[in-house]
């Protein structure tokens, strides 16, 4: 498009790179940051090197971390005895909000998908292993997604761990919060009668 | 949040300044980020400073341009009688869109609107008739937005250049291509009807 100066179609095709930005919102973007003052736009791209170069995975649970451990292992006043096993970082955030939860947390970085070719090696799940073995834990919450890889991934993860004298849990399926059983499929709603408590 | 390492926490909080970019999605881009090479992150922050600091106004018509002239002034293929005066630079990528017109620019950075403080002196008035007055151009079209401002700012113009020997005209308001009449405001209908055309 040679109506656009030559920095700024770079800058639009740089942001067309992101997930879930289009080349209307790009566009909108890269005119927003060109209004925006010199300071503003130089603590965006620093906060961007610098995010990409001092995050790593943490050493023992595989979160993003800026240090050997991710701020969650590190803190002392959680329950180092309770591992909880998630997806990917991004749901520890989801988990993080409930304020239900205080132990740590374990990040598969993905599920179990023999088509894209990602077995047990693939994933940190050997690490997990040993996490467990080590001693100090006493109780996993398997929490992957309840979908086909997530449901695979955490019945498998269970075989591994089931010998292990510790307590083994899977989060619960059913029927949301806010949501009618109208509306619901059979399969969620056969989990939520599966899942009964008593009251 | 202290479940964010501090640079990832960073990383979201410049993101969400960004207009349209709520923390969900901020939070989904600085992952998206994170995984990403590291060429990549150094691509988008080069870009973004870049375009910052080499972009600035275009001499003639406030366009965004990295040379003393934008991209279009400087294309002597196009016709240099014609000016389209539009209220931002994005109505020029809508217009040169359409691939309908060949003339020039002028980008008045705003609207007339007194209530916001924002009189003639505030935008690209003065130079527009000063460009006008220098006498290679022929003829100016109003292409500001079809809404109170922007009518009102073209009505202010069109007082201005009234007296100076040249064609002058506004961008037609009508029903939309593939409109409907049944759905059509009052004002519009009645726009569409005053500038009905011969055929």
């Amino acid at each position: 498009m040679p109506y656009y100066s030559k920095p700024l179609n770079n800058l639009i095709n740089e942001l067309v790179k992101l997930p879930g930005i289009g080349p209307k919102t790009a566009q909108r973007l890269a005119f927003f940051i060109l209004e925006r003052s010199n300071e503003n736009v130089t603590n965006l791209a620093r906060a961007l090197v610098k995010a990409k170069s001092e995050i790593h995975f943490c050493r023992d649970c595989f979160n993003f971390a800026n240090d050997e451990l991710c701020p969650i292992c590190q803190d002392q006043k959680r329950d180092h005895t309770v591992i909880c096993v998630v997806e990917d970082a991004k749901d520890i955030v989801a988990i993080e909000k409930t304020h239900q939860y205080h132990g740590l947390y374990h990040v598969l970085q993905g599920t179990l998908s023999p088509i894209d070719g990602i077995g047990p090696e693939q994933l940190k799940i050997a690490q997990l292993l040993k996490r467990v073995k080590s001693g100090t834990v006493k109780e996993v919450v398997l929490a992957t997604n309840p979908n086909v890889t997530g449901e695979q991934t955490a019945m498998y993860i269970a075989k591994l761990l089931r010998g292990l004298n510790i307590k083994l849990s899977r989060i619960a399926s059913g029927i949301p919060v806010g949501g009618e059983l109208e509306y619901a499929d059979e399969l969620t709603l056969g989990r939520a009668l599966d899942g009964r408590t008593e009251i």
